[in-house]
């Protein structure tokens, strides 16, 4: 008995074209041939993709379920997207809506490392939302870098990030910007006897990526971001199996809209892969994500799943101290808040924004539920 | 005065709304926080990208056009994608249309090391259009695809490719697969005196990539195919500093659809990147794009560009014998033509259906224009 990966595509079709084009798709991300050229009987019975389902989900939009031999992917997290959707992401008429994977792919990729738990042990706060802003703007020189974190870090935030923008250029190489942005918030830590945590953002190939892990590390810090879609599965799945100790950050930039289901991508296939934050563009921001869509991201992100630990929300994308409220009353108390730009208006009363942001947060994570899951109960 | 990628979206909106939605991504792109809680005047400019025109295309549609700081970018490949679209790409109003380099960015990253004139000179065809078709179907065995190979090869095809689903899979193992279908291809040019070229498809992160492609060496290949968009763009770029005698093959898996405009993904940027032939979806086969969109990507590989070697043109996806004629008069003599399952369907005549391929593309080179930017013409 073939083992399979269940992939659900929407497609746009006809009534009297959707069997047919079911059955592409299930070629193209299978042998990617003409089946009356296949001669071997095996392909034919266990590597060709099946057609498991059709659905219609509204006039001219069909659900379609196809089962993928999982042999085809081996232990590469490459091969996996390449085989889920590939090709068929060349096709306009189709997103990748979902997939099931069977236990040995689970077992092979293996999921956050550290998930929630691991998250809230790194910042002492076991039961409360957490909070996160952002270093920035690039172009901006070290020294102001590590002040914008040391006022972070004095104002009680729980976790910093690199904006994502922040690689490698000259104006503040890795190399010079991390160590001194771990030293301010070492700084502030012993001044306030707080549990800040910095997370650097890693950039380039993989040898840069193992080096500025490296460094990271030799700074005693315990959390990294990634950015999956620009340094690819592969890199992310080396990086996370070689780090079993940190913590990771997923970062969205150029996961695109619309072709792959947010929900999926980030709710399923980051936590897979091992993120365990996994940040996203929220509704109500810059972006065009639906209310709906973003809570049941987080849902996935957090829900039982064979024993995988569960990956922590991390809604964000143009948020504001306003939209505090709303977001713990979507979210619940499993989700990390991030505020960027947002905390950076306040300029000179950084430290005293960043205080508010942080007791407004545990404030109202009294009353609330426990995470998105019991929300949308 | 800094240096600028010029780069162009395309975006969805209003008239009364596009100069605020250009300057959105011209901060989204850049520093991606609100302008007033910049307080370094160097940021503001020299890093804040600068909304350079907006012209309408039609009701609703605008061309925008942006000026990003070079600097921001630095050497990296993944950098380079994450400054001209990253953020951008979650909007789903947006497509990146197209993006002009200064000088210094051509330099860094190098364009094509073989050109056309490199891909050639490997199967001694100075003149004429190229041949391509693929090992398929995964999860035949290693002698299985080997035979094929050796059949091709016999036929006298130019080059030979692995699928793009042909992995390190435990039924055709890199490792086993790579020396025994060189082997193959070896004995069959000693038997014809051809020149057949077999392309490796490599997969996984960088250290496997690496040894693949020592491999590959080892067996005297001259050949790679990788997936720009699955291995991640600065395993590209690595792989390609690495093997500066190696031609590269782009696989446009996981390139999407309707995003990035294909003519700039495959013309320009994989171009830019150091593919030496860009494998892409021609029109009329299992995809979308159009002939008119196939033959300016086509002319983007193509065109003298600041001294950069051209890029073959690779259309593939669904052709068959029959659309040979049609596809040479569209593309002149620069291009190979990739046919897979259409010539897998000969089965026991594949030696016979190749040959007739490889003599039928020879015999219409002798009256067609030099390439599609002279048909365009």
């Amino acid at each position: 008995m073939t083992r399979r990966i269940v992939c659900t595509y929407h497609v746009t079709a006809d009534a009297d074209t959707i069997e047919a084009r079911a059955k592409g798709i299930a070629v193209e991300q299978s042998v990617e041939m003409p089946l009356a050229a296949i001669t071997d009987q095996r392909v034919m019975d266990e590597i060709v993709g099946k057609v498991q389902d059709i659905a219609e989900l509204a006039p001219g939009l069909y659900a379609v379920t196809i089962g993928l031999a999982t042999e085809t992917v081996g232990d590469d997290a490459g091969q996996l997207i390449n085989m889920i959707y590939g090709n068929t992401s060349i096709q306009p008429d189709t997103v990748l809506a979902d997939a099931a994977f069977p236990p040995e792919i689970l077992e092979t990729f293996g999921g956050p490392r550290q998930g929630i738990a691991g998250l809230r042990a790194r910042v002492n706060a076991p039961d409360r939302a957490l909070t996160c802003s952002a270093l920035k703007p690039q172009g901006l020189p070290v020294p102001g870098l590590a002040d914008l974190a040391y006022r972070f870090a004095l104002g009680g935030l729980d976790f910093i990030k690199d904006d994502h923008g922040l690689a490698n250029q000259h104006y503040a190489p890795y190399v010079e910007r991390v160590p001194a942005v771990a030293a301010a918030v070492r700084k502030a830590r012993e001044e306030t006897g707080g549990q800040t945590r910095y997370i650097p953002s890693l950039t380039g190939g993989l040898d840069q990526l193992r080096e500025q892990a490296r460094i990271a590390r030799d700074e005693g810090l315990d959390c990294l971001m990634i950015q999956p879609m620009i340094c690819g599965f592969p890199a992310m799945q080396t990086l996370v199996r070689e780090n079993p100790d940190m913590a990771f950050f997923t970062h969205p930039t150029m996961t695109g809209a619309a072709r792959i289901d947010p929900r999926f991508l980030h709710g399923t296939l980051f936590r897979l892969l091992g993120g365990d934050a996994v940040v996203y563009t929220n509704h109500g921001g810059r972006f065009a994500f639906t209310r709906e869509v973003c809570m049941e991201l987080g849902q996935r992100a957090t829900r039982s799943w064979n024993g995988l630990k569960p990956a922590l929300p991390v809604p964000a994308g143009g948020m504001t101290l306003d939209r505090v409220p709303e977001m713990i009353e979507c979210y619940g108390r499993d989700v990390m808040l991030l505020i960027g730009g947002g905390l950076l208006l306040a300029k000179e009363n950084l430290v005293e924004e960043t205080r508010t942001f942080q007791d407004h947060v545990a404030a109202l994570s009294a009353a609330a539920p426990a995470s998105v899951a019991a929300v949308a109960e």
